[in-house]
């Protein structure tokens, strides 16, 4: 058996009748509002006042509540984690607030309970251990090239922590390593990630693993969830092809191809391909159980690149919910398979929280 | 407080209990019929004979009646706009009836009552004005080129008017845009507009703006609403990559770029955007309603090119029902958090109808 | 009147009141299974060890009992079909079931009765005969090249009975037709199917098509369906743009673009081009009618690029279920405006058993 794990301290005091779900504004807030009201929890809305017109149109997408701030930093000042407390808030952190408040601080400053395992941001944003536990589950990853004098072909190359692809670019030499990292201020080689550009369609897996009794579904038989797939639309790399590429007069406008994250697209995954998926999912699992008990709860997702050999090179793992999933406020192709009930990312992980909640298991979901 | 527009005096003979709506079959009819069917109006259907056979294959989405015509201009003859008034008949307009009838007699000489504010079609087909409303609401559009001599870099060549997307080129010189107008019959330099090629990845946002009190969701806090987001597929530049653009005996092969509208992808936008979404929306009303109040009122959408800088630029906008908005006949990502009931544009359009009915303010939404 | 088709004989013995639908664990089988659940039926899913997992992790997707094979070959089997025989098995074959038993002998030595008429394998399978069909249902397909020697475009060459799009190619000469052939292990020229390659955005219809007495909708109205549109995903010509194709070191890496089929996206189509969709499915079961009574009896696809000049050209047709409709278990943007309930294709399907059992026309939809 696994050793307990010491609950949040703050959790202790919570009423457990009246929690209150909130999130920064953005990202994936209006489902995470959303399927929190559906899991009947009042909810918060950390934002700015910039925003606030914004989440006020949309009446069942928007927070019962919000609090407002200058900069989303003040979530870390005291008072402001006390007045959460107060309130029986439990946390649901995104993208955004990562980026926003600063993963380390996330990770160590934030005492308000929280879902998902605080753990585990080390070993994503750690290229290293993040490649330590992936090829500890047995998935392939695109290779990495260590110096940049090795680069010889197209590679992909990106700066850890960087907000929505900003910055990523392809180089096919040391030469254009060298204008990449010239162009970045305040950053060095060892700064950049430089991986083999892997040929093949993109699939993002938005998957979901609950540790604890499952209600909503039978339990014990497919403990870690798929709850949709999409695909990422770049600004301009997915578009530029509409430029054109040939012709002289436009390659003399030397465009450079950039990854900006602007959106997304729903796909389906050929059928026979969704065991490979799952077994990817719970080796990524088991490995997290073992390297950071009690490992990877909640929400996560698979970045992945599907070659026409029909193997998934995975690129990223992202620990929490990706914006990805706003694709589905009513729930995916794959969820139906499972809830027979509408069953959004927003909605499953408060559907958890109400799950472990009765069960008296919170802790096992919250930290 | 503005004046009170004096309404379509057709419509003070209506039997306000008795309404039904009509349109021509073709472009988003199926979900027109449906929405209106739900809102619990009679439906009529405009037809030819040639497309009479595929409406009826949809019992939800056919017209209660169809009247069939040879020409879509009949509509346009006294007496069928008679029989239209004397069945106490709404119009509600889109792209095709607009493209069929054609702008100007849409706009004067149809006096059938009609969804929207007619006054928006002199607005938007006209490009100097379309651009001073958009400029005037705050909005980044492509450049101009006003002489042809001035094209030294690929710009985007458009008809206005145009059928779809028909005959729209790509040129990256005035010798290229002296070809494109020589093989276009009965046109001259004047007739194109020539926009700067904006590089970024496409967003079409279906909004609504209703001028009433709104039951449906809390009036006040969001009167613009966004009922979706589509990508169109236009033929064939959106599939050329598949033939490839390097090889030498592929670029002999000379494939003119074309931009066929063909149908419509759905989409969600990164979160953060949205606030942008809503400003532009809102300041488009804002200013429409300066310009030519009531403004525009019911479904209108923007279409924009988001840059990897995430800066929007809008290079059209639409006053009434997009086709892209065919991809929600149950409502989208966006309506789910608004309404909690399916919403189609299509329904949102005869909810407004019956809304302002029920309150005694139907000459605010039917002109 | 056209002559009655003798009932498969094991039909007869079937207790009509206590029939299990049964398909491969691949492909579409968890809509399969969903469907049927929907309709009333008892499900059985023929499966090997790996995918059990898969499977069993959709509550609502799995097979209410799983019979697990070494090799999908042993279905056929005397005591393996005997025993789905006495449990009232009706099998839904899609393109897996095929490609692993053999489209041989799924039409010959398969005895447990089957939607669809084993017929059409005959008619799809062999070039010839599927072109001499559209020829006549007046459909426009890419031209064939008869002869290597006569390749003097880019060419798009195919391997009939190919998986999932493996192994096909562009070519643009003899020359680089040979290179394929030769790469291809076991096979001569004349196993290559060459075709023009047709330049447009590509369009997956997912039919339906009737010969029974219909509740669920109006019959008489629209026997001929459409439950849905898609695109497929192919690796890796679908994603080769974002490694880019003009640079001289990318082409330098000369990557073979390839057609690897590995997942689907949702469209919707231009509506003034359904009426055309329809056409051409009314002439496709009305041919087919003719050529192999009773035709092509349930869900079939129309496969098709649209060019700029808004023309069709079907470059194939499959006669079953496709896994583009895994896009839809709740129904497609089209199905809401026939159904007005949740409808995915295998619904549609079970649907169709449950009808004819119900109208003693069971033997016109199984055989």
């Amino acid at each position: 058996m696994v050793p307990e794990q010491s609950p949040n301290p703050n959790l202790a005091g919570y009423d457990l009748e009246d929690l209150t779900v909130a999130t920064i504004c953005s990202h994936s807030a209006l489902q995470i509002f959303h399927g929190a009201r559906q899991e009947g929890f009042k909810t918060i809305g950390i934002t700015n006042a910039d925003r606030r017109e914004m989440y006020s149109s949309f009446p069942l997408g928007r927070p019962d509540e919000f609090m407002e701030v200058d900069d989303f930093k003040q979530i870390l000042e005291p008072s402001f984690q006390q007045e959460l407390i107060d309130r029986n808030v439990i946390l649901v952190p995104h993208g955004s607030m990562v980026e926003y408040v600063g993963a380390e601080a996330v990770a160590t400053r934030l005492k308000v309970p929280m879902c998902g395992n605080p753990k585990v941001l080390d070993w994503e944003s750690d290229r290293t251990k993040e490649r330590e536990w992936l090829e500890k589950a047995d998935i392939k990853m695109p290779r990495l090239f260590r110096s940049p004098s090795d680069i010889r072909e197209p590679c992909f190359v990106k700066l850890p922590g960087a907000k929505g692809g900003k910055g990523f670019r392809i180089v096919a030499s040391e030469e254009e390593f060298r204008h990449v990292v010239e162009q970045t201020p305040d950053r060095e080689d060892d700064d950049f990630t430089v991986q083999e550009f892997i040929i093949g369609t993109r699939y993002y897996f938005q998957m979901f693993y609950s540790p604890i009794h499952q209600d909503g579904y039978k339990a014990g038989e497919g403990r870690v969830e798929l709850l949709g797939i999409d695909r990422r639309v770049e600004s301009n790399i997915d578009e530029l092809y509409r430029f054109g590429f040939s012709r002289p007069e436009l390659a003399k406008a030397d465009i450079e191809r950039t990854f900006v994250v602007t959106g997304n697209l729903p796909m389906v995954l050929r059928e026979s391909m969704l065991p490979r998926v799952f077994e990817m999912s719970r080796n990524i699992v088991n490995v997290s159980l073992d390297l950071f008990y009690p490992g990877i709860v909640g929400a996560f997702c698979i970045e992945t690149v599907l070659t026409d050999d029909l193997e998934f090179f995975v690129f990223e793992i992202s620990a929490r919910i990706v914006a990805g999933s706003n694709l589905y406020p009513l729930g995916s192709q794959y969820t139906e398979f499972m809830f027979g009930e509408p069953m959004s990312t927003g909605r499953r992980i408060s559907r958890d929280i109400n799950v472990a909640r009765k069960q008296g298991e919170l802790h096992k979901v919250v930290f």
